[in-house]
């Protein structure tokens, strides 16, 4: 059993093409021996937002904090803490920070998304 | 793309053996199309307790709220808001609620777990 605080988790900077403003926690990975999926923690800070894309996995999110919008294929939707996203493989998606504080969100992908690509 | 709020979710009672007040919450399941895993919340209320067992898929939790312990292998360890879970398949484990409030977390699961079972 791991048990640890998400606070004591290193940030990083997300670097992907179209990201803005955004931290990356992994709260639960492969370093934990996480077989199946990830857990990573977003923080979106102010006037920031997610990549525009899209990708051959899902996400799984849940906000925690904060104010912003998903954007879809049919739209944007509001966010504030206790929402729910699924975001379906191949669906066009984005995550803005439209409020004044920190937008913070956790997003499961499978574990693949993190793994090191095998070299058989 | 699914949006929903948790607080709309609806909750039943954990009715496995070994289990205390405490309801759960299908977040993200089969009913959305989760192909990889599912995103559960846990509400145990004071004095209550998940079932100290084992099973063949592991656990990612955030803990929401509240104050437990989560009982391992090595002992208790204790649970606040912020704090992160891992539990791998095939180790004893309980969430236990050693609080005055309700001890909220999500779980994660395999989607396996919630999909019926194949006739084939």
């Amino acid at each position: 059993m791991v048990v640890k605080k998400a606070g004591s988790v290193a940030a990083s900077a997300v670097t992907m093409a179209g990201a803005s403003l955004t931290d990356m926690q992994m709260l639960l990975g492969p370093a934990d021996g996480c077989p199946n999926f990830a857990m990573r923690k977003f923080t979106v800070h102010a006037g920031g937002h997610t990549p525009h894309h899209q990708h051959d996995y899902e996400h799984e999110v849940l906000v925690l904090a904060g104010q912003g919008v998903a954007k879809g294929p049919h739209g944007e939707q509001a966010l504030g803490a206790g929402d729910v996203v699924y975001v379906p493989a191949n669906q066009m998606h984005q995550f803005q920070n439209t409020g004044d504080g920190d937008l913070e969100f956790i997003c499961l992908v499978p574990a693949k998304v993190h793994q090191p690509v095998s070299c058989s």
